[in-house]
């Protein structure tokens, strides 16, 4: 059947993107919507009517996770399309919002053509996937999962003390358990980029073949805290020179694995941390991302084989936690592919270095993501920007494989 | 004149160091003697009631320094020996402690010998020398040497926001300005190393002939927070990066000064500090310490000629304060090395590398130190410790110093 081709309203996306950065709106243009907030809860309350306004049928399930569902011709397991509406502290306009608009957008334009999907269609809101208000991120597509246990989860803290749980009963979102996603069709979901590749190489679209595995170490170097005026430097165990050699050393290293590899070390503390004593302890974190296993296997094994001391100080490493590659799936990165080549935009194919909802939704669904270009890579930061033509550019890119895949079923 | 040889009573010593280690004990047999707290105020008291019963007169002046004074048979300026009864939080049993009841030890002696000195004698304990509860260090020895502004002083804040002034009041030890001590005839400290020389030489005095100059250096590192597993590493501006690279340059370069010259990095702080961002922000305090002002000089030069940025990061440096190096007196230095010659002890000529009371004290009145022995070169942590031994024999240095000084006048 040859797919009649249609696009987007642009339009239309970019009023439902300036009208949600208004939920949480901060001084310089971002938002703070942190998730199940006052500000995550008006944006929900207009998200679930401007689905309903198109006639969609929204349920809620027990960790408010929000599913609008577009009747299908046949009542099978549905296509799902989305993101998350939550944001950080002072985030950007777009990271997550973008993926439930799109979504919108899309359903908005199915309406518009008076095209009732072959099988259901449903927009998603995950809850919290930011975790920046209750850890951790990707909490509640990590829940619906299996990912995560529930109990555990209704348990994690904000900085205030207010439980997940409290907070999801006060929202007005904790629906049913028998509404979670159990089965679907494909789950599609568009994001940001969040890096500075696309827009570097002047792509249009990421096509994502999966997320990056990644692993995540916490080094603490042990030495003496003596008085920084009358120890000789000969006679100094001082932490922090360690750390820093230490941090050569592993820079080094790993400079020598694959290019692609990234590595970060993030957190760092110093104790006692006064200008006149000696450092006795450093504490930094090191997180690396590949998606080739093994050079994540190469990356521990540069940790596990450091010294054990330096500058007379002991160095002891700890594994906090390790995340495998995820790869999505490949008939749906081969549909997105086409469907970008038809549409006339560049495209790339790549692994996603940031975690997203989709990264869980694959053990479950066939999975894919779309990514369009971040300005000089910023996000979660008040100048995140994404411009509304690549915006525009990625739905159609979302609405072809859409139909594609429908007319597949 | 042939002076007699006296020497003090050792276990008396060890009795008073004893008891006041009661003030403030903490559980691993260290004191917390913040100033002016309920615990130094007890210190004070038992102080003061221990040189009323040798018949000294005791003053307080409007700083709550607390000055016991044995008549001289002439009415000149006294000589005055002492230090501080405060200590840090979970500090030890000698730090300051130690020069005061090693100035009550020699008039406890001369009272025992009914030797009445040609001139005063006066012992001093100065109000909050460690600065540990009001900033500045050596407050009070600063006000009263003209160093710091009294009004200001008065405003300074502890933790819990008492200003000095406040805490002055209610202590009970505010005196009158008039007692300040304004002329002496010779300033004597007797205190704990705080560093490992003395003992890793296994020599029992050190001689004091100055303290040591120092500049103090705030770094600041600025690149760009990006998203740890979606930048490039060719694409980062990660300040801790470019902040390790420029320790390992400044180390480099201070390394090859004078093999006496001390540098720390003792405070570092790192922004977000978060595991998963690039840091974008590294503040690091650089401080080193010399006798020889050429020396420190050299410093300020390397710190000078670094370079505007690294790894894409930009380096601003900014100086936050300066101490100039402080000679003591050659002739009481030659004293106290003539005195320690004639008792059968070891010395080593030295600079302190920690501030004292003695080095404002010494734009004012001829002054020197004598240092004894600290384990390990352990200070302002409860392990801190110096033998007994080696405390009477610093005692007896000083004693032995006080007759010759007296027997010249």
């Amino acid at each position: 059947m040859q797919r009649q081709k249609i696009t987007i309203n642009g339009e239309r996306l970019k009023q439902s993107l300036e009208k949600f950065a208004a939920f949480g709106r901060t001084r310089n243009h971002g938002v703070t919507r942190l998730s199940l907030s006052r500000e995550d809860i008006a944006a929900r309350d207009y998200f679930v009517s401007c689905c309903e306004e198109i006639g969609m049928t929204v349920r809620i399930d027990d960790m408010a996770n929000i599913y609008a569902t577009m009747a299908g011709e046949e009542d099978r397991p549905p296509i799902v399309m989305g993101s998350h509406l939550d944001s950080v502290e002072k985030g950007g306009r777009f990271d997550g919002v973008l993926g439930v608009l799109a979504a919108l957008e899309v359903s908005r334009t199915l309406y518009d053509q008076r095209m009732k999907p072959k099988i259901p269609f449903t927009i998603v809101d995950f809850t919290n996937e930011e975790g920046a208000r209750f850890d951790p991120a990707m909490m509640c597509s990590g829940v619906i999962t299996g990912m995560f246990d529930k109990a555990g989860i209704l348990k994690s803290k904000d900085s205030k003390g207010t439980t997940f749980g409290e907070a999801l009963a006060a929202s007005g979102y904790e629906g049913d358990s028998r509404n979670r996603l159990t089965k679907a069709s494909a789950y599609l979901e568009m994001h940001i980029e969040q890096g500075p590749i696309l827009e570097s190489e002047s792509v249009q679209i990421g096509i994502v073949e999966g997320v990056v595995g990644m692993v995540n170490y916490e080094i603490e170097i042990t030495g003496e805290a003596d008085h920084a005026g009358t120890t000789p430097m000969g006679m100094r165990e001082d932490a922090l020179f360690a750390a820093t050699d230490l941090i050569a050393e592993l820079r080094r290293s790993l400079s020598r694995l694959d290019g692609g590899l990234v590595y970060t070390m993030g957190r760092m503390n110093v104790f006692p941390n006064i200008h006149t004593v000696i450092p006795d302890k450093v504490r930094f974190t090191l997180e690396a991302r590949h998606k080739d296993p093994e050079v994540i296997s190469q990356v521990v094994k540069v940790i596990q084989e450091l010294p054990e001391s330096m500058e007379g100080c002991t160095i002891e490493t700890k594994k906090l936690w390790a995340r495998d590659t995820v790869a999505f799936d490949p008939a749906i990165c081969h549909q997105l592919e086409k469907s970008t080549q038809s549409l006339g935009y560049s495209y790339k194919k790549m692994y996603s270095g940031a975690g997203h909802d989709a990264q869980y939704m694959a053990s479950m669904v066939p999975t894919a993501m779309i990514f369009v270009p971040s300005v000089r890579g910023k996000s979660h930061c008040e100048e995140e920007l994404t411009s509304y033509e690549d915006c525009v550019k990625g739905v159609n890119v979302a609405l072809d494989t859409l139909l594609a895949i429908l007319s597949d079923h």
